[in-house]
């Protein structure tokens, strides 16, 4: 009865592999692959993109499609066939009106990209990346022009953001958006203009050595296991999986600002967690390999700022920081701790920058990408651009482009329409937060006392085990009986923030 | 007038991303993969034996290969192109006699096979390895009967040696092991029964890390440049190219026993040379992956013993041994070192085994292979075989099979057919190693002085850059005027082991 439903299944699991090949050789070149090797990387990145893309939009995938869901008739809607089924055909209508040789030149184009990327990063120089974000403009306009008219696009950027959160549209995040600016800019200024907090704990000089165990340690505590997961040194950090049950993630680490090593190897390993549970709840199956960037991000997010940077956590991390870093940090108090981390400060890294400034970092970029894919924008003038935004919005002038424009990974390795999805990540964390407290009454004890596995299982079993098996809005209307919304994350972070300055927000 | 020729180079050029792609995720596999990989690794390996072999052998490639054979007529025999052609249809029509799901399964056994064998090795349990070599011959059968009948195979051997040593015979190698142990066997005696030598230097304590920059400074000499090699631990050292100009070599540490991972890491850096010159002269394409292994472990085997076990070598390491180790080696005499790493004592790992009583492992494994395949030898009795055999021609009694059937990764990743090559390169290595004094005068002189550069670029002259574009008797009848042969070998090892032994031999 379900011979075609089995074919299609074996079909899919192939491209498993095949994309878990690429995510092999992404991370190797990220992480181990010495720079010689970079150029024919580049060529194997578009061989296995553009293979995968082949096996998949083939007519074949199609007609499995169609005797697979003659078999599933009366089936339950909710069954992972079904939804596999139909989550398949919606990936497939959309891939097969790429050509194969424009997948092929997009994944080449990233993989080059990130190469100069990394130099001009390092020299801080626009001139030197403005090629390759032309480039990568380009071939995603043309991408773009393969769907307008399909799937109700209603503009050019809803192309690009659907590929990183399923039926999302670009008005109903700048509507998110909007509201949430709303909430933040007086927040922001409250808290800035206050007697401000005592940094001084996150800007002990603490050697590189002991934030590599203190990393080790904490991530340990949430899940990260050594027979199924790796941490390893990176440039920009990252997680992937390369295999059902093995999960790569990376940090990096800065001497005289430790915070970002311990914070980004609990981000990454969020995502980690994310990665492994779907996979090993949908082995070999595309509803293992979560595609909402959103969901991904609420993971990381919780982790890092809600669980990590929380006034439970300290508890925790205190002890152990000061342990490892040594004399700067003796006697280190968790209540200095967790205002010194919660600081607000306008900044420039994005990856750095506190909670309630975060979102505008964001907003920016989703503009901007927005503008150059319409075309209102010209590439030549984006760090120019990218300035006069940032004063605007964050207040600070950009005087290095490295600081600026040159930060992020994406648009060298061509990832245009991500973005947004972090700020849409932060909202909801926030939600998911709200109702972990309701269903976990001693949530906050067992942070403070370092056992996060109710929270981890919380989290496996009301989003990670799902997959990708559910579009965002409908798994939290399964799980959270809501919408995606602005006003649970506002209130966690008034509340905390009202704790760190003193302050009735 | 190329238009399917070009399409046929391109052709090949995926082939060649596919098989970097394989090569990385089994290097990764050995190298940095978390155990809780091993399964998924497994089904990815064998997708993508799978997709190289459909599209190598789809019958497109027959048609661009007879249409490229129309553009090159009047064409040099021996341009690249030519070559190209002749050596991709002769692989291709190999390869269009295996069933897709065959290669798939053959990848597949390799792959979770070898995490048995590491588990069945750690724990001496050749019942629990049983099944996998069952299985694995099994499938070799099956490989074989895809061919008999073709190609001139007179045997089943034939036709598993021709996949590791292209258009070598079964008959012709057991004729030079026949005159090899002929040469051998009164060699050890004579040695054997002499007053032996003080092995006291290579019994000396060396702490790993000391080793590791042994190692790398020896690997450096040789021409490993950071920005094209890494050099990593593993249970079985192996050197693979994992793209143009990306060299991976591995070794491992033995605190007891160093010249085990010196040793190692040149004679996997020896491969490594020979790896990137051929890939750097023939980028993604086939003739740049060297096809014959008895060529490819003449350029290990020349590294590892005529250099690095050589009297003018000892120079060079004598000093850098007893600085790295401190203590135990202080003081330690080149002469002295020369002596010690050339005792010849029977021993029970081949990989350990001294340049005379080597061979003697490889006619073990060669004879033990063949009845295997035939069938006159059952799996269930391979280890008792294995202990009879070696008691025979070494003169050992295994009591351990981790030191007797176990010890080899081969046979645990379906390489059968592959052994002899090792004794073939030994004899390969030995007339180069005559011809490259000839050419090169001065050739002890620079190896004394550390000059290594001076016989890398000798063989990347008449050996790497050739990559696979000649079969190995072409090849030698081309830079040597001469067939394989054991005379140059045999001449090489009296005159050291004269020295050595202070015997007239």
């Amino acid at each position: 009865m379900s011979g075609r439903l089995d074919e299609l299944k074996r079909r899919m699991a192939r491209l498993s592999d095949l994309k878990y090949a690429s995510s092999l050789a992404n991370w190797d070149q990220q992480t181990k692959m010495p720079p010689r090797g970079a150029a024919c990387r580049a060529d194997v990145l578009a061989t296995l993109a553009e293979l995968r893309h082949r096996e998949f939009t083939d007519s074949e995938t199609g007609r499995l499609l169609d005797a697979a869901a003659g078999e599933l008739r009366g089936a339950d809607p909710d069954s992972d066939e079904v939804r596999l089924v139909e989550s398949v055909r919606r990936h497939w209508e959309k891939a097969r009106r790429v050509p194969g040789d424009l997948t092929a030149e997009i994944a080449r184009a990233g993989s080059r990209g990130q190469e100069v990327w990394i130099d001009a990063r390092a020299q801080s120089d626009f001139a030197m990346f403005q090629p390759v974000l032309q480039h990568n403009v380009d071939l995603a306009r043309r991408y773009v022009e393969c769907h307008l008219g399909h799937d109700g696009f209603q503009c050019a950027y809803d192309v690009l953001l659907d590929d990183y959160e399923p039926l999302m549209r670009t008005a109903q995040v700048a509507a998110l958006f909007d509201e949430l600016k709303r909430e933040l800019l007086p927040l922001i200024d409250a808290v800035t203009n206050s007697a401000g907090v005592d940094a001084t704990p996150v800007e002990a000089r603490f050697p590189v050595e002991g934030q590599r165990a203190l990393s080790r340690e904490v991530v340990e505590l949430m899940g990260f296991d050594a027979r199924g997961w790796r941490l390893d040194d990176t440039v920009h950090p990252f997680a992937t999986g390369v295999g059902d049950g093995d999960v790569r993630i990376t940090t990096r680490y800065d001497e005289r600002y430790w915070p970002m090593s311990l914070f980004g190897s609990m981000h990454e390993c969020g995502h980690g967690l994310y990665e492994e549970g779907a996979a090993l709840a949908h082995p070999r199956s595309p509803l293992g390999a979560v595609d909402s960037l959103a969901m991904h991000e609420s993971q990381s997010r919780l982790w890092e700022n809600m669980v990590g940077r929380g006034r439970s956590f300290a508890n925790v991390l205190a002890p152990r920081a000061a342990a490892h870093c040594g004399g700067p940090l003796e006697g280190l108090e968790p209540e200095a701790l967790f205002r010194a981390v919660n600081r607000v400060r306008p900044s420039f890294i994005r990856v750095e920058a506190d909670e309630a400034t975060y979102a505008l970092h964001i907003i920016l970029r989703f503009e901007l990408e927005q503008e150059l894919i319409e075309g209102t924008l010209r590439v030549a003038d984006a760090a120019e651009a990218w300035r006069a935004r940032f004063r605007q919005y964050v207040g600070l002038d950009v005087t290095d482009d490295a600081d600026g424009i040159l930060q992020d990974v994406h648009w060298s390795a061509g990832l245009m329409g991500y973005f947004s999805t972090y700020a849409l990540g932060n909202l909801i964390a926030g939600q998911l937060w709200e109702r972990a407290h309701r269903d976990l009454p001693d949530l906050e004890d067992a942070l403070a006392a370092g056992e996060l596995g109710g929270l981890r299982e919380w989290l496996r079993e009301h989003v990670h085990r799902h997959g990708a098996k559910f579009p965002t809005a409908e798994l939290l209307q399964r799980e959270l009986q809501a919408p995606i919304s602005v006003a649970p994350f506002v209130r966690y972070l008034k509340d905390k923030l009202g704790d760190v300055y003193g302050l009735s927000l």
